[in-house]
């Protein structure tokens, strides 16, 4: 039996990246697709790459039915994210691919994010969606809040090692190179080919970058303690991919066997072996993690490096796996599809 | 059930690719991997994208018992694939993924290929294997030739016309635009990312490219007279996709109507509305073609692009179709992949 | 003795490739830069990469004082472009880089750009700025008409041919690939990089692009009579560079015979050994051409690749190098940087 | 009048970079070309791009008279280089692009190299050649060696920021990203375009990148005592540019207003505005560097990003400045070409 699904913000690549999933998904069936804009076109005439698929055209939210709606994936900016889910029908599993509810705290969201919330009461009740640590979770929440890319990154080489205690908390540097398409579809200077293409550059270093609310919050509900990290993200010529190369303090061989051992288990977190470092393309287009640890020639220091797809694990792929245990299926339904090299 | 499967030559991009395909296939089951210099690794250490599958080590084709496969795939260099899939059991079914049994006629080999064919039988016993046209033979083929993937991409574009006769059979232009996986990955300067990124050229020009011996064979066959194109080869530097430019003489309100009624059942091939013309992104990672058709200023004349993945529906995707048909299965068993974009 | 350079529109990619080119010409010196949306601010804000140059700081068009320039490079969109030519003084020499002084017929103009035009009479008095064809009359000039960038790297290939008589003048067809930068700087879907890199796609095809108008009036009055083209153009993911395939009907020996005879004598274009077939990025960053003929196993039809960087040669370092005519400087001085590879 | 130049190891990335840059250099001459495997071809068939300039043909070293030779570029691999450089007159000067004679201690060079040094006078005479820190020494030098390009774009960072004493010397990461044509022309798997497109990695992470030895020794040095830092680099899909960025603890106001006085009278050396940080494609093409600063949420943090271009400022156009200074010419001489964007 099918579940019956929405998507709302199709004509994003989060949007696509669902559809895209979805279309060999044994058990999810699109119902809806939104786009504002595009209100009235053809998916395949947004996105030819799906023009084999049988989609319902796009609409306007408004005119979209979802009393009959198992689950929305909701792939619209943030703000616009929380005033549309607000009003969706407490019938309907939701899970939200904007950042509207990553943050438990109104006041963190509103620092980070520049204006209030307007959900706060939707804030409490959303479960963070880094499924591999909050599955259980997951499993009986109604919103699931899909992290920030980078977020997923980043936690998933310095999770385990925050827990274990077994890095110094207070010297944490991640520098990371993020692909093109996590910034979106909409036309800018800075996201032209002429201009990103043989280059590449930090953005909003220094501390600005808003997924630093993510870190923040998850790492010091780990440590018990706040814990604030150091974080340069740049921009790099590729189109899907982000890899972290994150410097910790502590004992190599220690740090590597507590990331081995917490993910021993997971179907798509891979530690790779030890003195391996993962690339950004072993991962293109699937929904798995690699992580890799080497230790360095001056004592006491390692580099964690993790790599996902940003559209993937990083954003819909970690969708559909959160969808999947809200709706009882399989956790890995529909997102066994291995990485497309090269 | 499972159906036993063999890869030969597991270390190239088309062997990789078959493994990609097959690790979602409902029933195909790997048993033996084979690459000569490569033997006795992992494929997750030749290829770490491959990683999370459990898969056999790699081997010497000597090494690997032949006698329960249900099917090999043979994805080794031309003249090698002959010398090996002489000596393979005749129970067991074969799909060719070099150039050698292409062409039925031995001379035309010797031509194109500098050297005389040294298995003459097995060359005439080969089918085909471009699907959409030669289904009924493969299915009850033992011995298929997959297509060399210029000569995939030129033949949607054409063979319904020239079966038709709605263009002028003596004024064929294919230019070809090719990314570089189709080269392969054996080291090569021309192949280095300094050396073709963010630029481009003509490869083979004026008649000497061998896929040119399929066009012949192929077209010749349909018209019942010989039939020679003009084909130009460029390189272009993008990893997967073929891009072909055909510019033929005609209606081009007939040429689209031919097109459109050829392939109005197939599944893997589209042909978009008049006037529309396929990117090559649009099938990156699937097995879907793409063809459209233009007119021209000019009276009689009109463009006819066609799009394919090189690595998939030009090569290791078509493989598995038509190993699906071998093997009484669906034809699209393991193929619906929709394309990764961006 | 410096002359005294004003550019007009010197935010976008062939403003700043003037100033590059300025920076290291003997006799050129900057004073004025226009930028209408940046005025305010230094060049070398909007364009970091010529932050070591001493420029005047970014103005409005009508605070610029034109009394004492020498001549002015006009890098405006078409139309915009007539407006403020119209208006400048009758003193100063005139390079414009737009489209609106290429076509010589006001009618021809009004079908090509869509609106008649404004300055018929600036019209009448352009000469066409393809150098080596022009040179003598570009001397003598007031105002030059810059070429587009892909009708200049198609005369190259053609103009000798159609001149000898020595191809088929109802039978040419250009295959052409573009890079990006032709496309300018202003944001829009198609040129990101998300949509552009691994992949590439035709446009205008089917004989809507503009610059046919320029090969109509080229060709045919070389020709005496109408000479119309069919022009196929590509956009790759390059950021630099143009690479014209065309296929033409005539014997390839008399037809290299031909070009190499017409660039003897030629400082940048330089036709390559007899069946060598250049690469676009062979000419790089650099006022370059590069031209090159190959015969076909077709009897009787060749292929003539043809290859410039459209930012210098197609566009700014042709614009110099007329400017340097009309300045009576040596027609080099400044172009003989030579390409960037790799 | 013209300083008569020799390049040896013309046929790599480096040795055609010193073509292209002295093919615009006022005084000097290119007497001979060394290239052993590609001895009797002409440059222009080895780099097409260099097919407009007059050069002697290649020719193996021993057929080389070194006789009326000014002065050597040596841009042959490590060992082979210190091999032929015992080997010439003691007339000639010489700038070695290779890394034979970076490291002063023989220790350390046998340590990093794998192998004794076979010229250890000549190492002990041999000038580091990092130009605005070594200037006075370079003037008056017979054998400069070139920095590693790596080590060039970490330095220009940091050394102004040890020598002052405003950072934590024993905390210091650069994590670096950098273009592939540092890598070289030699053919391996690992520089094709489609292993390295659409995708990035690290290597020699931990403390084995041979480059820790120049900045062990530089950076210990100015501090007088060991210095170690860390160090991962990253191989990035660019052909040209190296980024650093570099993680120190410190104020930032300080380290931007140290950076800014170190470098307030080098003409190839530019500060950015303070919390701007350069990017790779700023100097592309070209021979300047640029350094920027941006503090950290965290008190007491700072990154430095610094770019330049490997094959220019990190190879071939430092080698030029540095000969310039030998050959008692402008320091910049040919070397103000501006950088090639987009």
């Amino acid at each position: 039996m099918s579940h019956k699904i929405i998507i709302l913000g199709a004509s994003g690549y989060t949007g696509a990246e669902l559809v895209r999933l979805i279309a060999t998904h044994p058990t999810m069936e699109i119902v809806a697709l939104s786009a504002e804009r595009k209100a009235g076109l053809e998916m395949g005439a947004v996105f030819p790459h799906l023009r084999h698929l049988s989609l319902p055209m796009l609409k306007k939210i408004d005119e979209i039915d979802f009393s009959t709606a198992d689950l929305v994936f909701c792939a619209l900016p943030h703000a616009t994210s929380q005033a549309v889910i607000r009003t969706l029908p407490k019938t309907v599993k939701i899970v939200d691919l904007s950042a509207d509810f990553r943050l438990r705290d109104p006041e963190s969201y509103a620092a980070w994010y520049g204006q209030p919330h307007s959900a706060t009461d939707l804030q409490k009740e959303a479960v963070y969606g880094l499924t591999e640590f909050y599955r259980e979770q997951i499993k009986t929440a109604r919103l699931v809040a899909g992290t920030g890319c980078n977020a997923a990154a980043g936690q998933y080489a310095l999770r385990p090692l925050i827990e274990a205690g077994v890095i110094d908390l207070d010297e944490i540097i991640l520098d990371l190179k993020a692909g093109v398409s996590g910034a979106g579809r909409s036309p800018k200077e800075m996201l032209l080919h002429a201009e990103l293409s043989e280059g590449l550059g930090a953005y909003s270093a220094g501390g600005k970058h808003r997924h630093l609310g993510e870190f923040d919050q998850e790492f010091s509900a780990i440590a018990g303690r706040d814990i604030k990290v150091q974080f340069t993200p740049h921009l790099v010529p590729v189109n899907r991919g982000i890899l972290i190369t994150t410097y910790v303090k502590g004992e190599a061989a220690e740090i590597y066997a507590t990331l081995a051992a917490a993910y021993a288990q997971e179907t798509f977190v891979t530690v790779v072996p030890f003195g391996e470092l993962p690339q950004m393309k072993h991962v293109r287009g699937s929904n798995f993690a690699h992580v890799g640890v080497e230790g360095d020639r001056l004592p006491g220091r390692a580099v964690v490096v993790s790599v996902i797809d940003n559209l993937t694990k990083g954003s819909s792929g970690q969708a559909i796996q959160n969808a999947n245990l809200m709706l009882g299926e399989e956790e890995t339904a529909g997102l066994m599809l291995a990485p497309v090299f090269p």
